[in-house]
């Protein structure tokens, strides 16, 4: 196995939501995540050409709560449900904590400004990256 | 909009496939890609708990080949198709070179290699997340 020092990420824009802490959040977006906006860096512009409302997307965060250093949780933060490791999961506790929300694109309000359907992240979360879904 | 420095990912595997250069690699999973093995560095075994075969999971690798700087590009390297944001696009182009791979686990061969069934990827590309499909 070759070993790489790690890569870096840079930050292309951050959620605005009306989820202000963790106790706010639902467990997925299926369970009531409100409306929320991707304010994208300006320098980041010029990736957005060709995306319009209604268009199915992908929004990548940075989870910079979670604890990387753990490998195994007990699954929602349940005690009564056993182990698992972290790659079997979708906690925010991982090596990498990367989030992954499959949601809509309700308007392009600005051209700066996504107002996506739902998105279960914290107010401030840094965003990483947007790919459509195909 | 806050600016951070950006944040560090850790390879936690890497690829092994028949794919050896670009030129090997369709554009997308569904037009043919082969099956591949995921080497899980030893330092992260514990975050495997509870894979097993037949789980659909999502691989995220690094493409390590793109580049950072590209904000649009012409879809599928065809210069006939017109520029696209690479946010409205999976080039591998991109800010932050992350790849989504959807896949389904046929073996683990050894504690620390995964069978996958199809993987559009190079041999030798970074592996820095791994999650359940929900």
């Amino acid at each position: 196995m070759e070993h790489t020092p790690g890569f870096r990420l840079q930050q292309i824009g951050t959620v605005r939501s009306s989820l202000k802490s963790r106790s706010d959040c639902p467990f997925q977006e299926t369970e009531g995540a409100p409306e929320a906006w991707i304010e994208i860096d300006p320098r980041y512009k010029d990736g957005l050409l060709g995306l319009k409302p209604g268009d199915e997307i992908i929004i990548f965060t940075w989870l910079h709560l979670g604890s990387r250093q753990k490998l195994q949780v007990h699954p929602r933060g349940n005690r009564k449900n056993p182990l698992k490791g972290v790659f079997a999961t979708r906690s925010p506790s991982r090596p990498n904590p990367i989030g992954l929300h499959q949601t809509r694109i309700v308007s392009l309000d600005q051209p700066l400004k996504i107002k996506v359907q739902t998105l279960e992240v914290l107010d401030g979360t840094p965003v990483v990256d947007i790919k459509p879904v195909i």
